[in-house]
């Protein structure tokens, strides 16, 4: 086996312990604050099913988040849950010192074997041209998971870190990986939880730490290597808590990721 | 306790056998074609998890369907996942003759405790006066699971079945229980699945029948009493694959749920 050289690949790396139990070291390196992103977090877990299950490609997939993870060694349990000849479907628990914090839930398929009717209504992200955008430079403001990544916005559309809110709970922005690994299915998974919240744009929310209670990953195709292209928003705040639903396009312009997660705005 | 009269929860009672484990049967009541309707056994299984948590509220709600039901008795199998003070989470799997049918990962919160900022930018469905629908009646084309429900629907939103496809893979309805069972936040993951899949209104589908692989249900407030209106919608059909995504509405037009599920037009 060829260990891969890329970040996202060392990083979430498993080792086989056995009955469907893998080691797992989580880094600091996908950090936001002192927590590790979720969607990291929900590439190993998904890496693990993967792992035991004959299909190759997450179709759906649902993580909770229990507990906060803190960089450092870690244990994935999985379970399949079945098997069949088209999809197949399995869970995983990743665990730190006896404490469940992310349990993953997901059914893949094999997205190279597709056959059926296609209608696209969704329309791609109406953005300009990576090189007419912002690039998100790594900055002792911005989270260490940005050092791992590319990222190019319309100009203004993260204003809320400048401390303008535009009331307009959407965010589109161009994303690749920083080293050159190229996005696969399973990354697509990150890629999803990997961008601000878009309603921070929001003047009401008056904190910037929005934790993701629920989050499910449609992959709806696998990606081309190259930029994909992300469109975020946020329809219904209530309460304190919101949906945040996500596109992901490749850079053939085709639908690669359908995302929507439930996050609660945190008080205090 | 005092047994509720009506249907939806006559035909999802659960008895309790100790260790989170309870008997249920299934009615063919909600059947569509010999199989009971997938938000049926939703309903069942968000009820046994409501059951062993301390929070009354779903407010994430994720099934995987892996075999088709039948009427007839079954064993609800409870795990508790976290507890904590403003969420918790468990698992249930509904097994008939020692094959898992349905498995869900909810986590559960108090709808009624909520404080937080409010912004909701979804629109209420446009839909006519209930007066000015078309109410859907039973009939012998339609399945056994229409004659629990009040149904009004904006003539010609359903003319798949008379043959004619409009290419607008979208449906809202006005809808109830017939037997006058108010909504509450569970018969939201029953509502979410009630409805024929707009995506039938594409004539590229030559099939009546869309199997749900996974559905998720964000439960948002806790519904009023009176005719729910509800929006779904196809926008990503993709080699037989698609998503599928509703918005409820309660009577007096607060936004109460959230679904999406992926589906996939069976083939033959």
């Amino acid at each position: 086996m060829i260990e891969s050289p890329y970040e996202l690949d060392v990083d979430t790396a498993l080792v086989a312990r056995g009955d469907g139990r893998f080691a797992v070291h989580v880094t600091d390196r996908w950090n936001i604050g002192a927590a590790p992103n979720g969607g990291y977090l929900g590439v190993i877990t998904t890496r693990a099913i993967a792992a035991v299950l004959p299909q190759p490609d997450p179709f759906s997939v649902t993580s909770h988040y229990l507990a906060v993870a803190r960089p450092g060694p870690a244990e994935v349990v999985t379970e399949v849950v079945r098997l069949g000849k088209g999809h197949s479907t399995a869970e995983a628990r990743l665990v730190q010192g006896g404490r469940e914090i992310v349990r993953t839930l997901a059914v893949f398929g094999d997205l190279g074997t597709l056959e059926g009717p296609t209608d696209v209504r969704c329309r791609l992200p109406p953005l300009p041209a990576p090189e007419d955008c912002e690039e998100g430079r790594p900055a002792p403001s911005l989270p260490v998971i940005a050092e791992r990544l590319d990222v190019f916005m319309p100009k203004g559309a993260a204003s809320w870190m400048s401390g303008i809110r535009s009331e307009v709970p959407e965010l589109g922005v161009w994303i690749r990986l920083r080293d050159g690994r190229a996005p696969d299915p399973i990354s697509l998974v990150f890629f999803a939880d990997a961008f601000p919240p878009p309603v921070l744009n929001l003047g009401a929310v008056q904190t910037p730490w929005v934790p993701t209670l629920e989050m499910t990953v449609h992959v709806r195709a696998r990606p081309a290597p190259g930029l994909l292209r992300a469109w975020f928003r946020t329809r219904a705040l209530m309460h304190g808590y919101l949906e945040e639903d996500g596109e992901i396009w490749d850079s053939t312009g085709t639908l690669v990721a359908m995302s929507r997660q439930l996050a609660r705005v945190h008080r205090g």
